[in-house]
């Protein structure tokens, strides 16, 4: 999808603003239509702002409509009756489209009890969460008032918003939406950077499979050449980086014994701030290694 | 069982000593015969190299007709007929007793492939392996010509008795048959030990199921108040060591993010000497850790 | 000085009770008098606690002229004039039998302002400090009011007998008195315990000379022979541990670039507990090095 | 002095291109006019390898004629009758014009030394080092032959001409004449990056004073916002970069012993590497350090 340029929103016709910011916030044209009139934005956190802020100033019911005009998480029947293409593309981010049985049915368990106690949909923005973490908050929430929830979800409709704004708008400016995860390998051996070391990113799950979601090899500077998550905010979650030293080792004629002392080592660690900048690197020896939350 | 006095065996009667010793080497009294001539031993290390130059002086044939007394590894059929009670403890430390379908037939196998290659069991002192070890040395040593595998097989032969020996016969002297396996943990937080975390010692396998092999708890001093392993060989196989820091630091009240960047550490690290001594300390905080062999 | 066993004090007449313990505290025999009435001694401790119960029962005034009764630190007249054996000792221990003038002068300074505040002179358990660090114990306790004052005074004075105690009796507890000051070295070059390193203790001075207290040479295990400090109070202060690490890789033919990248190493910390453990390890590679408060 | 650009330089006269040139080798303009023939060059690298093809073609006498046109190194006669620009320049930055008298005189020796042995001054690439390796290198290579130190002499005249030609032309490539310096500062005790913290570059003497080269203080990325060294070689040495984390800490109300574990941490290294780049980091908590070479 072509994005379209601040400057051209600030002078489109309302009908035309409207026609692009609709889905922004999910099936409410009405927030687009309040918003145009702060125009012109000089940037895009502040038409961010502005869409926000007409949700603030709607009456507790619009808001409450405008939460149930949300969908479920992971619900099978409404994406076989269709939902926005955005939110289509938000839930598979985080895997939601991949469950197995039983953990269709721990979503389907929480959606019901949410639904059950507030008499409205929970809303979370997937695209900052693996599935193990939105089942975690969805425990965590379920425990609040109904007055908390409704600001949370509140809170979440403006993550979603500035997702797709993001994906939308070109600006000057920037949304802080994005996070990344980088690292790099120092070889303490010979005082340089680790070259050629395969580096797998693996998320972990409690509840069904850990997979790998991305590969990479470390270049000439000890680096992967790309961050292993960027462009999106980092899914809170738990997760392996795993290195295969003993190969790089063995390739380099390092005496080392049989099975090596090190041979994949595994750097397990969490992301909680999904617009944070997480360097996780690793310093290593055929004998000893050391890894620390960088930025 | 009651262990036996050095000085007791030197001053046995020969029938004495040959019963106390023929199954130091499997089925083999006319081993502990010969050395028994050449008694008084000065220590058990004199002991152990008299039983090994007896065998060193026999004639081919012999030593072949040892070897062949020795059985399978892993071997149902051996199992259920009965084996000397030493080889079922000796097979029972490394897992042997608890293999799954898949294992048997892996072991099957290349107890098969060896056994028409070289006309004799493998033989291997399995408490100095995992199951793992046992099936990458299995294949080492089938690429060997059978000279090589007769003099391997005599060596292992020398370490089964030795930690046979160690069992049966008290002496001033000590075989060098026992490693051992430690770790502390050091919280670089608060430059103290690392007291109360929960540690657990798993033996990671290739084929089949990875399993716990210890637990524990850190004492006032960082520190196991027993070895993770010790009192025995270590066996040659791929570890994991794995520390409960997330639960230590919140219930130190530590400022923490949810969740926190580290949790449960994983160490993974390789032993491949039996007899060696093994320190894998944790270094820590709530962002950072470092690990390295130690002695 | 051979020592006398608690037992033999528990028996012992008065007079001769006395005879032993009347330096204990300072020119005050009158304490060991009062404390013999409680006898026999489960302990060292307990004696201990003995004669300190006897300066805390005795009137205002008498504690006064207990305070009194110590010399100033550091001063050339009295020293002429002749201390106790023990304030000797005590005092050369820290240094101040080899002071510079302009130390002389600082000490005298500060001697004199404390008397013109107080009316009694500064005591301070030497054997726990340096020179920079009784300066700066002075200039804190300056800022107190008297009443704290006498408080500290005592209790430096406690600290005084427990030393002085420790030195002169035998029993089956100890005081804790001593401290202890060690590293080790690991090579994560190689894995191994880092040996043949030599290695120096520097004090280092805000006044005057740092000086070397301790040379050592690391053995097998990478460790030194005997603590850097220990059997003693480990003096409050700053220090520096240096390794020669550039000649031990340069011996063990490591490429190394000349000159090398860590040749000595100093390790610079500060000691404030003088009854604690302090573990102070160096972990090595010719491009990297760690270390970290161990106990 | 303002640069001169490539291309001006391939279109120039020779008179104008030999003008501008005649000093990158010390008196020796018929170098220029050499290469001048061999106009244009695609790059400055092309230049200056034509500058050093002139040099490598003349004959013998005439290279020894243009090494002996060098003066000696930090050598007041020949400073007071005058030198060239870049020379005293040169000479400056490696602290040729502010040496003690016993360095003066150390100089004077090796100077007297080499030209006896040799009959040619000593010649070196100053910018490349300090007073220290300068002295070094001048015992080196006193024990060399005449035919080694000639062809030395040449390689350090091609060092200080790539030098002054790159303050001389700008071209779209760059002569690899520079180094880099760095440092970062992360505390492991928080997670984040080591913000406001003092650091000092010392550069280490044998011989004389050591003296602070640089003075920062880090930045919110824990970086210093330019390099210690930058934009030119790194001179040869050995260097202590100094922390004052003990300050850091105390504004940050970390819990700390008086005085605290760690206070002004130095980090000893050295640079052999003129044109590399060295990154020397600081992992820190209160309670534990590590560094390495990162790049």
């Amino acid at each position: 999808m072509s994005r379209i340029a601040l400057s051209d929103l600030n002078a489109a016709s309302l009908d035309d603003f409207v026609a692009v910011l609709e889905n922004v916030v999910e099936y409410s044209p009405w927030i687009a239509q309040e918003a145009a009139a702060r125009r012109p934005f000089a940037g895009i956190n502040q038409l961010h702002a502005a869409l926000m802020a007409a949700i603030q100033a709607a009456e507790p019911e619009v808001q409450l409509a405008l939460i149930r005009a949300h969908p479920d998480l992971a619900n099978k029947t409404q994406r076989a009756a269709g939902l926005t293409a955005e939110s289509t593309g938000e839930q598979n981010s985080a895997g939601l489209d991949r469950l197995s049985e039983a953990e269709y049915s721990a979503f389907e368990r929480v959606n019901g009890a949410y639904r059950e106690k507030f008499g409205f949909p929970y809303i979370v923005c997937v695209r900052r969460h693996t599935k193990d973490s939105v089942l975690r908050d969805f425990e965590t929430r379920l425990r609040n008032i109904a007055k908390t929830e409704t600001r949370r979800a509140i809170e979440e409709i403006a993550r979603i918003a500035a997702l797709r704004l993001d994906q939308l708008v070109v600006a000057d400016d920037k949304l802080k939406v994005h996070g990344r995860l980088s690292t790099h390998v120092l070889d303490n051996h010979v005082g340089k950077p680790g070259a050629g070391i395969a580096v797998e990113l693996v998320e972990l799950a409690s509840l069904g499979e850990s997979r790998v979601i991305a590969r990479s090899v470390t270049n000439a500077d000890g680096r992967t050449d790309q961050p292993l998550i960027g462009g999106r905010p980092l899914p809170i979650g738990r997760y392996e980086l795993r290195f295969n030293v003993g190969k790089y080792y063995a390739e380099r004629n390092v005496q080392l014994p049989d099975p090596p002392f090190l041979d994949e080592i595994p750097l397990r660690f969490a992301i909680s701030e999904p617009e944070g900048h997480y360097h996780v690197p690793l310093l290593v020896t055929p004998w000893s290694y050391s890894t620390y939350r960088g930025s």
